[in-house]
């Protein structure tokens, strides 16, 4: 089951660069994680934005929303979540190949 | 180069229903089309609308361009278009592999 | 899988009374026979609208989608879906009981 | 009488971890108290973001502002409230069963 | 139990101009008894707009439900309704006097 | 004259709670002495949230914006003001009577 | 006391070309009439746009409804009016001249 | 050639009351010196809001934006400039007379 | 002095397509000759919507209103302007050059 | 390929004055390199506001992104950036000339 989520980072004013950037390497780390299981479909920047949008393929919300949670940056992120459904007009059940 | 759209399909009070279902044979070949020539790499219906986001792999712009105002239904659709760049949290450059 | 959809219905103003009339029944049939299957978990309508919160139960995207395109009125509606997961304050896994 | 409520958290940035977590321990039993006397109906998590939708029954307005400017965190809620009535095509008078 | 309404009216391109004075007809005297039964506590022009904020006090969502969709014109009005509490600083509990 | 005004509240962060509690006490005096004036008609708390709807009686903006900028906690506040004049449809020319 | 409102214009697709010729004629006159007697204090062109800012001096909201409601085109604009007070900066209480 | 602008102030937390006292002591001279000028045509307070409407006659772009910039409180301010042209209905070509 | 202007084309429903290829024809006569007098210094798609993005150099306000309100589709237009000046970090004061 | 960009500049309340000087210093070069190389094809001060439109020709989204997160000012921005391709009705390819 497929969700798009847009996610846009904020950090506060009082961030300094070190813990800002070791929040990048852990979630580069928690992203790649979810990749490799096949959970994260697909991540792409935002040209021109500290954003991304990705897709998502879980069993339910509740799974969801405790991977999406986890993110190590979640507290500083704005996360809108769109669920997707097969289109008619797809040639393919699963455009993220075999 | 991918884009994001989203696109909110809008038909004038007017249209009956064969006029409907026609465009909606065309749409499904124009992007059946789209899909073998790896040119839409995916598309996907926003659950409870009328609407899909769908992903494009094109040269450029005009291109692009081209292909959107090419769709039958055109002239009926609100198409919102957000250009993609490589995240670096992701561990390929091509999430529609092989 | 629960959902909060938010419906909007926008009628145009070329439609009659007895055509309004007909849709109404037919949607009262379609919401009745969704909640005896225990697919449709409530329904409200907001105080001075057309419009209505309702929560559906489903096992997935495409089920849903189906479900909600398949209201008769669906073509004269707005509908905004927000997927809806366990909160941790909640004592109850079901609030709509046995 | 039934409210619909979505209540998003934003704590502010020099909040501290340990009096975010006793925020929401009083908040969860803030939350349980009103569950256990039938005036939360229903609270459900927004998937990917800390908000939640919540379903009240109160007797009125003043109850309802009490109870909600009452939640431990409510210095940090952005809240707002639709009033909901009974839907013509409800099969019940009461959804959250008996 | 009071709520504030803004009420916008839209009418349709071709209703004609006895339709509309018909129908102000119809609205005055609804809206008159409604004032009359103590239901609708004020009514006042937005300057500048064809919309109106007014006051209800009524006992239940229902109740005002069905008063609101039972203005003649309710088919071509946009309602917002905003339920009031009492307020801390106010110096009585009627400010619509005996 | 009549103003319909909407004030919401947003106190810093940084702000004390006996600070708060002592802009609070100083606004209730300043409104409760508006309200004796008969210049503030009536105010009302909008449910859930730090905001209230209120109406004002002036004869003129000049002495509004005085009246509006001499809260104590104005500061602290959004304020939006919607001018009324009086509608076809009222039966009375003072609905907060005598 | 004054009013600065915007006003845009939109005809409906089925007016032809003769009937909002004639609009605009008597519109002229009307404005110029506001005009000569010191109510509409001046009328600016937003560029690019069927709309014009206009600010209006008047001694009340009935009165200025009245007049706003009196425009030739009324049903086919959107009027937003915005009172405004003396600017403590001012360096005169009139600068519309004598 | 005149523009309209909106000038909001938003004043920081942290600015103590001598340091906005001296803002506003300057920002008037500054204002001052525009209307003797002839530059800025008009200023009004927006009634409830710490915003002003005001109108500048200005020979370009670049001499607006230096004028704006200038002002003392400049940083303070969101800034919206709306350009206006002649109304066809002007019964003259300066309505802030000579 | 340079304006950017967006501008967004909505036809009727009821337009045929021979009108609307007119209406086209004559626009890009229109929009040729501009370019050719320097008055249009450049126009573009906005790639996925029937909208441009242009910038106009001009001399004063009621210039640019009657080029904009000349175009032979203005009456589907909307039309958004914004003033441009010259930017502290340009190399130069005249990107389209010689 | 070309783009529109639209930056807005934020800076933080406890940014000092010379922080922010040298930020605009290295901002300078930054953008004047950018010109150089024939990257930036354009940049324009929106009139009143601390924001510019700009003008980027790039071969692709990732050297977009990059180059637009290079601006040593980019974590107090907010950038929305807009594809464009060639309007029909443009007299020429490149309106940046030789």
């Amino acid at each position: 089951m497929l969700f798009l989520a847009r996610m846009d980072v904020v950090f506060p004013e009082s961030m300094d660069a070190a813990t800002k950037a070791d929040f990048q390497v852990r979630e580069k780390e928690y992203s790649g994680n979810l990749q490799q299981q096949g959970i994260m479909k697909g991540i792409w920047r935002v040209v021109g934005e500290y954003a991304n949008y990705s897709i998502f393929d879980v069993d339910g919300h509740d799974e969801l929303h405790e991977i999406l949670s986890g993110f190590p940056m979640f507290a500083y992120m704005n996360v809108k979540v769109t669920p997707l459904a097969k289109h008619p007009n797809a040639t393919t059940d699963d455009f993220f190949g075999a």
